[in-house]
């Protein structure tokens, strides 16, 4: 959706280190936005984002218009049960139908053998992956981990908005994330033990409201109970008007 | 889906005629019935089939089973909206969904660059259409006129369960949308009208239960009301336990 950051930058990079003409999609995909205002304020420093590509040596940019990618009312989407039930898909109603049909249609046009996302949208990548599977897409999807600043603050376009302020309590997402990993890592077992732990350290923190704070499994992205292989520690939340998410993979 | 037929063996020649691959693909495919039964009892004559395609020169038949199309339980599906509203959409509830989706597989699997549907199955050409060109995919989609018998009857696999009574009177349907034809033609503009002289023919029929008859735009299959193009005539029939399908554009 191009704002692009060096967390992009790590996807460019991967796609360059693979042999292949690498190409770049920046489209503000109006179907996955289920906020007008969000769709409206969403940063498109087209100029900027192009110079950004050159330096990463991509060989195509493609930037359509809203018109070019939906020429004529969309009628078909293609819909994604189970992994997008719960986070983000409870909370954002028809976001992840609308990133599986922009991503469709975009594998389409552009017919990639190999696509690079971000692990900042870890359920993202879980509905891309399985949308492949499902519909027998040609295309290997790769995931990349998520870049930080120093103290821990994921980069996402979104930041941009965050007033000086805002921006300087933003880390607690992360923090509150460690905790969780902590528990796990200490030994619990029982989510609700370690949801609790992340929670304290959000709690703490006044200018932050949580949305929802989950374990869930890394595949199918369903809530988990107790912990008995790797898991995936997601939260949602509001900095002032900003919505914030990330996530990491746990180990016990 | 197999279970070839002449109206299948036009679909053939059409491709044959075009350069390239002919690749036939047969598959009864689960997700796209509505009711066990008519899916437990649908013909699978692969011997039959593989020496029609073989007479016919097609180049390879994709034959798969149902665990090689759905090794996982599928989640994620391709749903076409209003195109899908009416007429088979609202008697076979899930049934479109179910084309939509193991169509796309196809079309990924196989990567096809045309592809030719029967104009027998008007409102699938039709969600095929809108599919393909609201996802962007790749493939050109061409219909190919109905094949009948020398009475009328629309060739389908599944005239086959039809008894020697049932087959007497089948081709009633075919008369009762060339009775709305003809009345469109003498100048009859309102549905209702042309609705009326369709199933007056049906009604004489005992044998013959009709579950719809509808007049629709040829690219939405939104039913109309007034007649000021070309229409689709389309209509389901009982007779025993055998669901027929047929359908005429009728031009003023």
């Amino acid at each position: 959706m191009g704002a692009l950051h060096a967390g992009h930058g790590r996807l460019m990079e991967e796609a360059r280190a693979a042999s292949g003409a690498v190409v770049v999609s920046i489209f503000v995909n109006p179907i996955q936005f289920n906020r007008s205002d969000d769709y409206a304020r969403y940063p498109r420093p087209l100029e900027a984002d192009l110079a950004f590509c050159e330096a990463r040596r991509v060989d195509v940019v493609f930037a359509p218009t809203v018109e070019q990618m939906y020429p004529q009312p969309q009628v078909t989407f293609v819909e994604v049960g189970r992994v997008a039930d719960y986070m983000e898909g409870s909370f954002r109603p028809g976001h992840f139908r609308g990133v599986a049909t922009v991503v469709m249609k975009l594998f389409q046009i552009v017919q990639p053998d190999r696509a690079w996302f971000g692990e900042k949208d870890a359920q993202q990548l879980a509905v891309i992956r399985r949308m492949a599977r499902d519909l027998n897409v040609p295309v290997e999807i790769a995931g990349v981990p998520t870049v930080r600043e120093p103290d821990g603050l994921a980069l996402s376009s979104r930041n941009r908005h965050l007033s000086a302020e805002e921006r300087a309590i933003a880390p607690r997402l992360y923090e509150s994330l460690r905790a969780a990993e902590q528990r796990i890592k200490a030994g619990e077992t029982r989510a609700e033990a370690v949801k609790w732990a992340a929670r304290e350290v959000l709690a703490a923190e006044p200018g932050m409201h949580v949305e929802y704070l989950e374990l869930a499994d890394d595949a199918e992205m369903q809530p988990v109970e107790f912990i008995a292989g790797p898991v995936r520690v997601a939260a949602a939340v509001w900095v002032g008007r900003t919505r914030l998410i990330d996530n990491i993979l746990c180990r016990a």
